[in-house]
């Protein structure tokens, strides 16, 4: 058995648990493995789960009406992933959610979901707050999407979320960002002193 | 007193209320009544409420480096408005919230959300299923403005919001869809047959 402890201090930071309540969370868990360019959930399905990822990188993504990927979301460790509206409103789906690499992610169904908050509505204030977190993250991302230029796009995202950089291939944060691949290598190498530049060049395999 | 029974409705949408839930909710809140372009929330300050729109039209935009307008969220009868990060995290806020129409609110504050979850834990369970709705509302428009083009936005808006299009100035529609106000009026008459283009044009007055 994985140890959960990474996604019990997760839940922790919003609600403390005794020794029942964590037990009856845990037994409604399951983990799950999945291979790099494995697709854990895609359109047309009702999205089953919230993955949370133990170990790993997984994106969320549309294919749009001329076959260009759109990214909506990213993950890596301690990070959730699913197709929310899917999941939430038990409708057929919208995105692919992809591991990006080999990936060891815990899943909660959503009626398991549902019968933890009935047992123990106290999780309807984790539900509670980390929803609210969600929705203003959309919501400021949106505010960077339609406010901000491109290049501000990215400084804003490589100034809150650099890990990702390492972890994600350039077409996939190209398309998060909303722009081209061949645009955002065009705003990175601008953006690097002369030093950096060459190292990045001989580094960057994406 | 105005008359809270829509707002009443709306909460009972997703929680039922005792009597004394529902006396105690509407202790909570207060009625304020605003004019055409009076400013309810402003940046650089915390949000201190969210607002039910009893009557009239809001919206809260921001206004960029340059001062160019970008419109967040609209709102009408029996829907909410606010600055939710600023809200929600106790931080100063990045959004003007502006009334649109001479408006009646009813305004709950953090406080008093704080006291009513604490004191009706039912509740949590109301902000966890409105969060929700909203985190999936942001993504979805988020979705829309990385994947769409300008014109299918505005379809999609027009076919999910038309009665926003009757309240709402073209400028404002134009900032929330993130487009000028031209490509807008372009779009729009593209879209209607001629006869009806004859008459908007002359009853345009936005």
């Amino acid at each position: 058995m994985e140890d959960l402890t990474p996604l019990v201090n997760y839940v922790k930071k919003y609600i403390p648990l005794t020794e029942g309540e964590e037990s009856f969370f845990i037994s409604l868990l399951q983990v799950t493995k999945v291979k790099k360019r494995q697709y854990i959930h895609q359109p047309g399905y009702i999205c089953q789960y919230r993955n949370y990822v133990l170990k790993g990188a997984l994106r969320a993504f549309i294919s749009d009406n001329n076959g260009q990927e759109h990214t909506i979301s990213l993950a890596i460790e301690d990070w959730w992933i699913a197709d929310p509206a899917s999941f939430i409103l038990r409708e057929p789906g919208t995105f692919f959610v992809e591991a990006v690499e080999d990936s060891t992610i815990v899943q909660i169904s959503y009626e398991a979901e549902q019968q933890l908050m009935q047992q123990y509505p106290k999780f309807e204030r984790f539900y509670r707050v980390t929803s609210q977190l969600t929705a203003i993250h959309a919501q400021k991302r949106l505010l960077s999407n339609i406010s901000q230029t491109a290049e501000e796009r990215y400084e804003t995202f490589a100034g809150r979320y650099s890990q990702l950089l390492q972890r994600f291939p350039l077409y996939i944060i190209a398309s998060y960002l909303g722009m081209t691949r061949e645009f955002l290598s065009k705003i990175r190498n601008r953006n690097l002193p002369p030093a950096q530049q060459t190292t990045d060049s001989s580094n960057n395999v994406n």
